[in-house]
């Protein structure tokens, strides 16, 4: 799409030059249309992880996880306002592979796209949302803060330009990347999923277990959140905003309408394959019809497809659901009962272990037709190792290995230390006695729901 | 809209054939968009459906009205994507008019439509969730999952296919349909939601009331929902989803902006006329402001205008959606006080009822000049019978009496065998032990709301 | 945008005069799209409006809030209908400056755009729904009702048509604008907001504090609504429907794209200038992080926004948003401490004062180059008092103020003297004894939450 250089010669001759601008604009204003209204929906899955960190906490804390979901969406927005956006699109003269550098504060913005950023910035706040869950009842607000402005202004934006930018060295959309072909990461398994994921079990990880989550003999207590309303609604929530999340990563739709109508397709299929296979392995295990693992199932469905969502089949998709239930119900498991960290929410469950699930699905999946129209490339060389001829694709794999590696390794790096040096500092862990009593009624003025009696529940206690 | 072979030739002549295709890709990629975006809408009426029945349960049954929700939505994607498209617009060798017959699986996608696709799953799951609160408190899981992939796989797709495929016997799309002419049906009152409802009403028949609806001497009890707030919040996204449901259903934005324009004013007009005429109807006969019943007249009047909501005038629309609340309180009445069957969310009266009452209001208020531009038809020889001369309008109103006794016979004739035999086989009713506790104690793992206290609301016991 | 006369002659002379259709038809379509878009964005405001006035309200009087928010929506919908769009709207023979007079109920509709008057629609049910928070909890219903249908049916239009109809005396889209140019107000600062926000602060003047809202010294007794997390997902909603209200209100995405693109970006971050601003105001006086307030101050920047969303730089709406919240709190207090009046959710603090100041905020901080573009004025010659020349941006700030005196005069003119005559016919307040059972008890039916038992908190007794 787009005219060729041919061709507007042509219109030229013809004395209808003006034709030429006047077809630009109007599919560059479909564009831009496209862009804000994907944009909403991705904003929209802030009210969606809202409700759901909401439900899966006790009555006690519920003030305090709303106010932290609020406030990642609005220190992302100031952090990707003012340092964000330079380091992960700011390509002056070219760029180069490893960090951007110009248009902090959104200053000399000529050419740049406010849509572009609005949409960006609304996948840097998810990445910081994705941890508020994990870390909730016993972290104190302001290590929160400065984490949500760290991630969302430093770490989240160079993971970013190494795979989305035109220059970055692991991008698809660099013409000559460092390892012959960039990683397929269409919407953000790795880049928006795994960089959240992993710093929400580190943070997790560094806080330590909620008082009572696990008994003297140090067995998992489960500790149920006060809502499987707001559960629902929340992850409802997130379902119907992954729309602009995986489709509107086209970040155009002039020329990529049907690559848009694949990837809600494939969206569609793999959380309602992830959704279902949840609730069958719990329902096996456990003999109950699970509401919240099977929540969870679809989130893990919608994780792993995030990748590939726009290069593989729909029956593919209905694979990768199916299998990112079993990463996220494995991984799950294996972290609180082994690793014994108290991740609240299962964020690193749902984003990390099923974000990088989601990279090498995609790496498998990619069929050569459907690479090729995602991304735009004539006749791609690498694609999908299931399709491709064996260095071609063995490639493809390897780069999403690499590159699971490397942002686990970049984010562990600076947040680990971030997360500890919090701690010793006396910043990361509310005192015992606010985490007894609620954060709501130690830090926030009150319960959020004066009206009601609190039952006997002990966990609620 | 679209280039006429005439105009295209000229483009040709002029050394500008490249034009074509550059016009046709960028008035593709609109419809794309607007496809997508539509159908994100009524998949989000997935979320409020599950609101408003979770609202309209009790507190015990929270959990397990939520779950059937998530997973009808699941059903429908698998179902629709394994076999329900394929029966429903599958028209291999320019197809039959009772049913479709390629496609399963999504295979031999190729000029296929996957935002199609994606709107087309989302009506399915609408469907199949309508049923979900008539038969909610007492019902089994199995049995519900059973139901949903049949209804999304077959039963609903059927009826797709007699009223909107190309091919159908009963479609205004069909040049040369069996009656005459085809039934007016634009956005679905009879192929969604009656088939929704007088599955729902089936469902709630066989099933049986709730222990406690009725009293000794079979005297109606009242059995409140446990949350208004819910209620409240779930019909209001189906009203906003309800943009994408009637509007969305031009299935493309390409010479049909201003039609799509008249369908959302129309629902909007609609939905008003019959919460107001709810709200005063329940005032005179109960002296209450009836926050309930208000909401459910604002969802008469939605389904009432989904038939003619591109087809009527703005004045008809404020008069369809008046009556629509009467024949939805009328038939709830009717189906409560003397029919004794407990559909607790008033499933039939809402969908069944007034999607009747929409079908005849369509065939009697379509004015010519819409019909036309709605349907592509330049000089519309039937339309509406308040309007068209005698013969014409008539046969318009006859379709649509023969459409309502159809889809109901046909699904009927499927779900009513369906029910019982699952009912004979035990997998349809829980034992009362299961109910008396409630749902998510007995069968999902304890309360959806585990810090509060329950009332001593006998009701709720 | 859109072809010049002489570049449609030059199509003609090539024999290709349809293409001038073609492309004209194109685009409106994409505009009908985006207009249709913008605006379920804004009804779905609706949703977040009754969600966070029901998280304000005490658990007692929930079902009383939401009806109100229903039935605003529905009465603004009838009242726009019925009288609304022709006094904003209708132009007959170039109108005049105060008042339009044509398409009541919507006949004589050729040329005028359905999609036109949904957005429109939108817009003025929002104005209707900002006062039923500030009255919650005593306010009986038929004034209420009344009171909806006055402000959307004739105190509202009036106010639109002089702001943003052609013909209007304050217009910007005026050619000759009595005071030589008009105000900026591009998406309802003061159309919207300080005509809601000033009948908010009336409506709870005339009405009074609730029982128990000052005790006997006249001190100020908080009393907490009963959710907050319904109040986080009431404003989470309102944030995302304000890149409806917002962006959408270019009208059109022909050569706007980027216009729109701006307009979302300023209000993401003026909203995040607001929530961060709040939360550290209310940090240094009480030494709580208040998630409510919190939540006000990101609505504060949402407001304080609207006015300038589509002219001012994102450096600049960070700064209004963040004294948007100064503003906010500022007002908030002295409403409540000095003047004693009780309005229940803040709606004057958020509507009525951040509107003005965001009148004036536009009048400041518009640039040359942004206003043309938002206004399609070629060479505007008045803009922003920082940018502009002495006399024309003096001209500017003259006009917003001369716009905030004409308003508040106009809408207290006419609303202060309903409220008055209603109270006074005795409709306004609900009797004590209703009001200390709460109005679900008395006038709805029963408690919006059967299931639960309400606490021993004096204050929601």
């Amino acid at each position: 799409m787009g005219l060729t250089d041919e061709q507007i010669t042509k219109l030229k001759d013809a004395d209808l030059g003006f034709l030429v601008d006047e077809i630009a604009q109007t599919q560059a204003d479909s564009d831009a249309m496209w862009l804000i209204v994907a944009s909403v929906l991705v904003f929209f899955m802030q009210t969606g992880f809202a409700m759901l960190c909401a439900g899966l906490v006790r009555a006690k804390n519920t003030k305090n996880i709303l106010l932290k979901n609020v406030l990642d969406a609005c220190a992302g927005a100031l952090g990707f306002w003012s340092i964000g956006y330079a380091l992960a699109y700011g390509e002056a003269d070219g760029g180069n592979p490893f960090i951007g550098n110009t248009h902090f504060f959104m200053t000399n913005w000529s050419g740049q796209s406010y849509q572009g950023w609005l949409f960006q910035f609304a996948f840097a706040a998810t990445a910081a949302t994705i941890v508020s869950g994990a870390v909730a009842e016993r972290t104190k607000m302001a290590a929160y803060l400065g984490y949500s402005f760290v991630l969302t202004a430093f770490v989240y934006p160079v993971v970013v330009h190494w795979v989305w930018a035109t220059a970055g060295w692991l991008s698809a959309f660099n013409a000559a990347p460092l390892l012959g072909t960039g990683m397929i990461d269409f919407a953000g398994c790795g880049v928006v999923h795994m960089t959240g994921g992993i710093s929400a079990l580190l943070g997790a990880y560094v806080v330590g277990p909620r008082i009572g989550r696990y008994d003297a003999d140090g067995r998992l207590v489960e500790i149920p959140g006060h809502s499987s309303t707001l559960q629902a609604l929340g992850t409802f929530i997130l379902w119907v905003g992954w729309y602009g999340f995986n489709p509107g990563s086209t970040l155009a739709i002039t020329g990529l309408g049907d690559v848009a109508g694949r990837a809600a397709v494939t969206t569609t299929l793999s959380a309602a394959g992830g959704a279902v296979s949840c609730l069958a392995i719990y329902k096996a295990s456990s003999h109950a019809f699970d509401l919240g693992q099977t929540l969870n199932g679809a989130l893990a469905g919608l994780v792993s497809i995030t990748a590939g969502c726009s290069v593989v089949e729909p029956y593919a998709a209905v694979i990768i659901g199916l299998i990112g239930a079993l990463v996220y119900t494995g991984w799950s498991e294996f972290v609180k009962r082994k690793l014994k960290i108290d991740d609240v929410v299962d964020a690193s469950a749902v984003h990390f272990a099923c974000g990088a699930w989601g990279l090498l699905a995609a790496a498998l999946f990619a069929t050569k037709e459907n690479y090729a129209s995602a991304y735009g490339i004539d006749e791609p060389e690498f694609y999908g190792a299931f399709y491709a001829p064996t260095g071609k694709g063995h490639q493809m794999f390897v780069n999403a290995i690499i590159g699971i590696v490397v942002i686990t390794a970049w984010v562990t790096a600076l947040m680990l230390p971030f997360f500890y040096a919090m701690n010793m500092a006396g910043l990361l862990r509310s005192p015992p006695e606010e985490e007894e009593a609620g954060m709501d009624v130690s830090k926030h003025g009150g319960s959020a729901y004066p009206d009601y009696v609190v039952s006997v529940n002990p966990a609620a206690k």
